[in-house]
């Protein structure tokens, strides 16, 4: 029995990237709700009689309120509408999920959430190398470098994410990669640590720029919005 | 063009969770090599002429040395045929993938890494949270409970994973979990800090337990291998 909303993971970029169940859900759909982000071919697996609903995130520009996209899933919920909720990666990280389950909830209306491929580990595969390794990178951790406002979140926890011993991906990291790559080396972590920007992952505009936290924190403050948000891998990473 | 060899993520268990290029290579495997972790109804995608080698690793169980998965890795791929190495999760988290990649580097082997769901992202998914938290919870990190030997691993950094504005998912956590935790509450994490044991995820046998730090170690400690090795969340979570 399906559930009147089903937020839906859309994973990196390619539609094949997407879980079958994902792929079920957005043939089904009548209204699809989805970020810029998420967006491309992947909409194409819907039914050309499903209503598309841009709700306009994108890295650097202004954006509907969280509180009108909210608004928009349970007044189409309501109808009884078959609603996806798009979102890239993996819905549950760095998705601001929790609003839009809280508008849900407080409506009434239950929802189904459909995992996906994140980012890192779409990232890490494509460059052909793991994101953990059994005696050096013990920890994986994930983190976004973009708070709503666009600046570097306050109150990171710096040592956490200046060990050596760990994996970091960084989202949407490129705007504040040379403050964030800044506080890495306050806290301790060498410049030469290895590091990778990542863009467009899985799709036509793949790109990846191997280097260290002190070439890429270069790189970030030369061309900070070009071509896209980029993820970054920095760490205990495996050489290629 | 295929490659000799992909490394299948197959996600948490439900053969709907895999995307769909898993599932197009999987079909298209002459030879599949799997871990128990990753069997099941996904074995049930391969071709029924399809070669189906078990090497065996299972929580708890004596396991193949990895050196001889490795090999037979190289060996099934140097025959021509379309070898699909499958493992749980994503295959590059906690999947021991660099030991095999480097065998098959060292061989003149080329490969292909296809991503998947990770048990975390599948298990705040059926349990209908997010992972990430606008405010509270601006980082996630996984670790792994259990070494190859089968105890905590050596040199984790406790005052990373102590921190409660972060999720941590422990993975093959239920043996070492009351070890673990009092790690975790030597180093000023509380007792009541929010906690989730999942078990057999997205499967017939999902089962989730939600308790604090404090109960679930308890938990761990008079259960310690029933009925699955569990991946346990705990600190920033979301409200259920």
């Amino acid at each position: 029995m399906p559930l009147p909303v089903s937020f839906v993971s859309s994973g990196p970029g390619d539609p094949e990237l997407l879980t079958v169940k994902a792929v079920k859900r957005l043939q089904a759909a009548d209204v699809v709700l989805y970020d810029d982000l998420s967006a491309g071919a992947i909409l194409e697996l819907a039914r050309p009689e499903a209503d598309l609903i841009s709700v306009g995130k994108r890295a650097g520009r202004t954006s509907p309120r969280q509180d009108h996209v909210s608004r928009l899933l349970v007044d189409h919920a309501r109808t009884g509408a078959k609603v996806v909720r798009l979102k890239s990666g993996d819905s549950g990280i760095f998705g601001r999920l929790e609003e839009e389950i809280t508008a849900l909830s407080a409506a009434g209306l239950r929802y189904e959430i459909i995992p996906g491929v994140t980012a890192p580990s779409a990232a890490a595969a494509a460059f052909g190398i793991p994101l953990t390794r059994r005696l050096t990178a013990r920890r994986v951790q994930f983190v976004t470098g973009h708070d709503v406002t666009g600046t570097l979140p306050e109150g990171l926890n710096w040592a956490a994410l200046a060990d050596p011993q760990a994996v970091t991906a960084v989202y949407m990291a490129r705007a504040t990669f040379p403050d964030f790559a800044a506080k890495l080396l306050a806290a301790g972590l060498p410049p030469q640590t290895p590091a990778l920007l990542a863009s467009g992952v899985s799709t036509a505009a793949e790109s990846f720029i191997p280097g260290t936290l002190a070439s890429l924190s270069i790189l970030c403050r030369d061309q900070p919005r070009d071509p896209a948000p980029g993820l970054i891998l920095y760490g205990a990473l495996t050489a290629r």
